[in-house]
Formats: C-alpha cells, structure tokens, sequence
C-alpha cells in the first residue's frame, strides 16, 4: 500500500531535506520516526528536495508498506518521534500510480524578505533581510523576463546536477506589504539554489544596482559569474507542490500568516 | 540629556524584561550593550515589562546620559553588542517630561493563537496552540465585556504587584484569519499574566466549555480559581506603547505580517 504523506518543517537545524551519513537530514528524522512508529524500516520519496536551512510549508512525500493504520494514527504517531521543528500534518492511502517526485505538475517556492534598516530580532532565520529601500514594480518588471521556458544557467549553482537548466515558470511575482516582500515562484522544476540566485539579482535590481534591462542581458547570457550573489536561505519556503485532482490530496492549513 | 530608544526582542530565551541577578533579563542585556557603547554605566526605564517569553515589537526605554552620539550611532552601536534576538529599532532625544512608564498613555498586547489539528513546526516560540475548532463570535462576544474599567482579579496572578486589580481596557478584540487568531488587548494598564490569563478563559468559551454567560460570572466573581488556565507565553507581544503626540517618537515597521 501507498501512504502519501503532507509534511512541513523549519529548516534552520538541519542539513537540508535529503537523507545524510551524519543524520542531519530533515529526511533522517522523517525515516527514523517511520521506522519507530511501523516496527519495520521506512523509506520515503519527496516532491521536492530542499537545501540547508529552507523550510517547507507543504512537502509532500509518499512510501511503500504493508501495515495498516489509521489516517490520523499515522499523523499523531509518526510526529510522536520527531523534532518539533518536523511536523507531519496529513496521512493518505493513495493509489500506486501516485508519485510524490513524479506526480507533481509544478512546485511554488516563497521567499519572504524584510525591507528594514535594523534586522529584526523575531523572525530569525524565517526572513530574509536587506537594509537599502528596493523598487518593487522594478523588480516585478525584471521577474516578468522568467516567465515561460527558458534557460536558467544564470542562475544555476555550479554542484547542480539537474540534467537540463532548461525549466519553465509559471508565475514570478513581487508583492510589498510594507516593510514586507513577498517573492513567489512556480515552476515545473527548480535548478540548484535557483530561488536563492533569482532573489539576489531581483534585489540588484529593485535596489538599482542593475536596470531590469541588465538583468534581461544576464539572463540571457546564461552565465552564472555575471548574476547576483545567491541570497540567505532563511527566507526560502517550499509552499506548495500541485498534483492531479484525481489524488485527491488533503489541503495544508494557513501556517505561515503573510504567505498564505 | 534624556533619549527614548525604540526596542523589540524575541522573548523565548530570556526570563522575561527585568534585570536579574543571574543576567538572563533582557535589560541586563541592553543596560550591558549600552554601558559598551557608551563608556559609562547605563540605566534604562521601560514602559511594560514583559515575562519570560513573552516577545516585544515595540517596547519603549528612556535612559539618561550626558554623553552626545547621533541617532543612527545610537542604534547600531547598541546593536553591535546585543545578541540577535534584541534589536534597538529607534533612538530620539527626549524632553526631560518624557518618562517611558508614567507617560505612556495605554499599552497594547497581542496574542497570535494558531488553531490547528497538529502543532507547528515553523512558529515554535512566537505562537500560540489550540487543537480544538473555536467559535471566534462567541470569544468576541466575551471579549467585548471586558472593555472599560473593571476589577480584573479573575485574571490575576497570584504574584501580582500592582496596587490594585482595577484597570481599563480600551479594546479587547478577537480576529480570525483562516487558522490564525489574533487577540488585541489595549488599556491603561495590565496585571501579572492578566492577557493569558483572559486568553485562556477565551479559548474555553471558544471551544463551548463555558458560554459568554459563565465567562461573565467568572468576571464578576473576582475569583482567578474559578478561570481557565494561564495560556502559553509563547504567541504573546507587547506590540504598542501610545504616547501623546508632543513627544514625536519614531514608529516601528511592520515587523511581524499577520500582527501588523
């Protein structure tokens, strides 16, 4: 039987999503606290591997076993073992033909980013930060140059070992709520810290250290050295993944109050 | 020369505002940052001193000195000797009137309760938690007996050290957004754990343990045997301090989405 399995987590104390010799991966805990709460060992799949220090608002993962329990056992007993920074928050049966890599028709990343000149001493490692005023409509002028399928070489860490750069954008956005911006990104899929380096270059932009039309001629360049500095994980959500209906997936809750 | 600086801190790993002997206050932290800055000891006034966890977004202070520094110094030259959790946002020389305590007009706590199935994994420490469905109607219809002046033993700590249990609530409002409430409370003045006490007492009516009607006895009755419960620090904000208008203080961003 297949378990489809609803997951959020802080990503400040651990070595990113995937599974590590050291056990720091959020994916460590997961399988450990499954092994715990089945009597047999667990291994999981996910929607979406997340780096150090990102932090996922609705990480979806599956897995395969034969013992039966109950939706909300699987949710109350699984969490029982894990940190309280990794919360399972929903459990479903869900056909084979389901897969939490496989399945997703497009994944959302967010980053949240405060526009402050003092940084702010509450949302500690779940923002991040910059000191200078920045433009939004500039911003949302250079985000609209991402939208479709495109090359994203500029913005590709060199250890990414997608076989492509070639991905595509559904939506690219920039909204201020005050001293608040709000980044949104859906794509088909995201290359190695390629939020973390369009966020960089937006900020270039919006803080007019490059014009929208430069940072046209650097994405087009396709070179990774002419772009930004990648910007701080902190700020960086995976908050949503997209499948079929006929899933039937449960909806996440409202966690995170500006990002949903 | 009097100066009013503008502070926030993330309460959770501090034992509350007021300087201790073991030095785990948050005023022993600035009173220490300060006395660095300036080459001189420092003593500063706040206007609300809040408890162990609980967070400030806009806690305001008034020191004395003789020694001259400008606005922007003041600021960062404070900051650079305070950990990450506190940050002074603001500096401002003050007429000598200006008291941060006896010239604050009210002072507004907000309580940020995330009403949800599982307990989250993003918003350890700066949240609340209730499992249960609650009715924010009813909450609100309790909350509303609260404004204006009244004996609010009910809500009293045992340890309590104001003169007198009779205070004025000016607002007392519940607000629902999706999984979030917020709980608004401004008056003249509050007792030893009198928000989370009343949030407590709110969260049993919410959830139908007690009517409105119950909540107005237990009111009446001046007894806190007969209320809830003291609710958790943790989604607790001393979130404004009013003063009148002479005084031109500075304002505090927006530091927290859904409080702001």
């Amino acid at each position: 039987m297949r378990i489809a399995l609803g997951i959020e987590y802080k990503g400040s104390g651990f070595c990113g999503w995937q599974s590590q010799a050291s056990g720091c991966g959020v994916q460590d805990y997961v399988e450990a606290a499954l092994t715990a709460f089945l009597g047999e060992p667990a291994a999981v799949v996910c929607a979406g591997r997340t780096d150090t220090g990102v932090h996922a608002l609705a990480q979806v993962l599956h897995l395969d076993t034969g013992i039966m329990r109950d939706e909300v056992s699987w949710v109350r007993g699984t969490n029982a073992g894990l940190p309280a920074a990794v919360r399972i928050i929903w459990a479903k049966p869900v056909d084979d033909a389901f897969h939490a890599r496989f399945s997703a028709r497009s994944r959302t990343y967010r980053y949240l980013l405060l526009n402050t000149p003092v940084d702010n001493a509450l949302l500690q490692g779940l923002a991040g930060w910059f000191h200078a005023p920045l433009d939004a409509k500039l911003m949302q002028q250079a985000a609209d140059m991402l939208i479709g399928e495109h090359d994203f070489s500029s913005f590709r860490a060199a250890e990414c070992q997608a076989k492509t750069p070639v991905k595509t954008l559904y939506e690219a956005s920039v909204f201020r709520q005050r001293e608040h911006l709000m980044f949104t990104f859906r794509g088909n899929a995201f290359l190695h810290h390629m939020v973390r380096n369009i966020v960089g270059s937006l900020v270039y932009v919006g803080a007019g250290r490059q014009a929208p039309e430069e940072f046209r001629d650097i994405f087009a360049s396709r070179d990774r050295k002419r772009a930004a500095p990648t910007f701080a994980a902190d700020g960086l959500y995976l908050s949503a993944i997209e499948y079929d209906d006929v899933f039937a997936l449960p909806s996440f809750p409202a966690r995170f109050p500006l990002i949903d």
